[in-house]
């Protein structure tokens, strides 16, 4: 088998094999194939696209280049959830101990924002102590002892995906919709899970910006978990504005404990238990609707929010933050952005708020940012809020004085206030199962 | 300026400017580009294409990577003719001298034989002592003093262009016809020329095996040398069977050699003279019709024949070889390839004609191939010809007995014989100029 004839065939147009798939990946991983000769494959990919089958092979590859985690007898219902990312998107630090309270084990590696969007990691790093960088034996234990545990990607896993990953990050190659699913599911399915929920973000914060193409992503990353024996299922959900009220890591994990308490009932809530739903019925425990009335459960009894603690503790984090969020890093100012003009607010470009957020210091615009945790934004008003001229449309919370022009700026441009008012847009946008 | 950008501009379908174009080929001849990055832009411009000004800076950029033969005040007009190569296209042989001969300078730098086609320094260098390894500055003198030279090309000349299609070879980006054209010029405008005619073929034996694809190569390498400031010329013509009765080195010098002392009329001469009166006519000394029969009459009068020895000479070859045809590597073998059947030869399947050459050691499979300048082939019959079962189709020659049979068996495959006479092609199928 020669790479230069791998290469040509998907140029044609041609469906790859396994055998051919496994050749090019496993070959590049042990640096067998040389870089010049995969960047071209991962272009005519670009071009050409991989169909089902070959985007199965292709995750498959990468998920057998590292390890896979293995829970043995652990009687539980082995399942994450994956969000295609979002800004104020926190809804993995209140699902997690939802799923986990209702006796699901979740095993859970997430990533760090870069861009607009927002990383679990980094959210999870704003409570002093927590460390999300253990080892695959330990995350193992942790899962299997309390049913839960959040870490990073970590060495061994899917190292082809790293590898190929930062090809394409320097070659153009990365907007490929096989090329991401197989980055996404590769990493996910190391995880050792039975099933997978997805959340595909919809809308001008998400990376699909219309409700085709996120089908169309969903529709491939479910083909892929079920071509490897998996149970899957999506929601397309709303990402035309932030998610919740807040966009910052200190921010978003009281935002996540508010939750948790029963005190906010938003659509946060209502998304958290859909996905917490789905996962318990993909368990085989009941039907969607019980399984929703069970994790609403959990969170009305309090047992999400003592899973939460048991999960902040097993981290080495303080889990007095639940009780005292001064525990937490606190800005030492405060900006109000106020409405230039009377209406209603008919649309938040969501990205630039994203972008205000980075520029305030709570996320990364480049990988070697360092991170403010106690910076970030509340949204006081959203979309479809009727507003008068010198009304307070969000808060900035930050500690570096020569950054909030900028943001504030930012922020400030991403509202749209006109007279016609508009109704919010739908949570839910669609199923792919 | 990032390479980055560059890669995702064209694989969005972008054009690329002059700078950027130079950028990139200059980067990576120095290499400041990495490979990774290079191979991806070049299956991105596979499948986006460049327009014919951006094709004409790539070939810009990739002649300035090397020497450019400057003539200084050499009053004599340069020209020189390409052709996309075939079976049994031994026309440079017999035009260059012919030019020479009209008074024309003709600086010709050629290639050799790889795959079913052959090349013009392989049969050159069947003739003994022929030297085509010349240096830049004594091949300028050469076409100085007689008018002529032709070697392969030297490490001065375009190398950009040498590294690129090296790289092109292992990544599938052979076939796109802006990198193929600005392969071909960078190297035909690195001799210094004012005009180039082209021969671009058409037909089973050609690159190109339709006429609408053919005639878009040409186009766009007329396009790149208007762009450039050079006039440019293009014949279609016919390859859909071999170029005249012979295949093979020395039995092709031999075939040029009669046709330069007049002993041949066939389509051979037609298209030396109508290359040579195109040449003639781009140099303003007097319109096409006139060029052509002064070109002829180079043959007639014994001036080409006369200025080929001289050419000969100069290349520290034995021009006795035009007196006495035992001078030239003869093969101790031959054997006769019959019809099967009665019927008219229908059709030659030519690149099967080209690859039982290479199996009689007459062209190279590879690379490093080691060529038999004596063996070769003689096609007794040609399409249209009347045949009866026992008449031989063709005389193969060759030295080395346990080649025969591959050969002959691709020989035979590659006629066609039914009852249906079938008229031949027109030689000359069209013109871009």
């Amino acid at each position: 088998m020669r790479m230069l004839d791998i290469i040509i065939k998907k140029r044609n147009g041609g469906e790859l094999s396994h055998d051919e798939i496994f050749f090019f990946v496993n070959g590049y991983s042990s640096g067998a194939i040389p870089e010049y000769q995969v960047s071209p494959l991962l272009m005519a990919i670009f071009f050409r696209g991989m169909n089902d089958i070959e985007t199965a092979y292709l995750t498959e590859a990468m998920l057998n280049s590292g390890e896979v985690v293995d829970f043995g007898a652990l009687p539980a219902y082995k399942v994450d959830k994956h969000s295609t990312g979002g800004v104020g998107d926190k809804i993995s630090l209140i699902l997690a101990p939802v799923a986990a309270a209702c006796g699901l084990a979740v095993p859970m590696i997430s990533g760090r924002g870069l861009g607009h969007t927002g990383g679990t990691l980094d959210k999870l790093e704003s409570i002093p102590g927590f460390n999300v960088h253990l080892t695959l034996a330990r995350f193992k234990e942790m899962v299997t002892d309390i049913g839960v545990s959040m870490i990073g990607q970590t060495q061994e896993i899917a190292p082809a995906d790293k590898k190929l990953y930062a090809l394409r990050d320097v070659t153009g190659t990365v907007e490929s919709i096989p090329l991401i699913c197989g980055s996404i599911m590769s990493k996910k399915l190391a995880e050792g899970i039975d099933g997978l929920v997805l959340d595909v973000k919809v809308g001008s914060g998400a990376f699909m910006k219309d409700i085709e193409s996120a089908r169309e992503l969903a529709r491939s990353l479910v083909a892929i978990a079920k071509n490897m024996g998996k149970s899957c299922f999506a929601f397309l959900t709303d990402m035309s504005e932030p998610l919740g009220d807040y966009v910052g890591n200190a921010l978003e994990v009281i935002e996540s404990i508010e939750l948790l308490k029963g005190n906010i009932d938003d659509r946060q809530l209502e998304l958290t238990v859909a996905l917490a739903g789905k996962m318990l019925e993909l368990s085989g425990a009941c039907g969607f609707e019980e399984a929703c009335a069970r994790a609403r459960a959990t969170i009305h009894g309090g047992s999400a929010l003592a899973k939460f603690r048991e999960l902040v503790r097993a981290h080495g984090g303080d889990d007095s933050c639940v009780d005292d969020y001064s525990v937490l890093p606190q800005a030492k100012l405060q900006y109000e952005v106020k409405a230039a003009t009377d209406g209603y607010v008919t649309s938040i470009a969501t990205t630039m708020v994203g972008l205000s957020a980075i520029a305030l210091g709570a996320g990364r615009g480049s990988l070697d940012d360092i991170i403010d945790h106690a910076s970030g934004i509340k949204l006081v008003k959203k979309v479809s809020d009727p507003v008068r001229e010198g009304d307070t449309l969000g808060v900035l919370y930050y500690n570096d004085e020569s950054k909030i022009e900028r943001a504030a700026e930012l922020f400030s441009q991403a509202y749209r206030i006109s007279d016609e008012e508009r109704a919010k847009e739908e949570l839910f946008l669609g199923t792919v199962g």
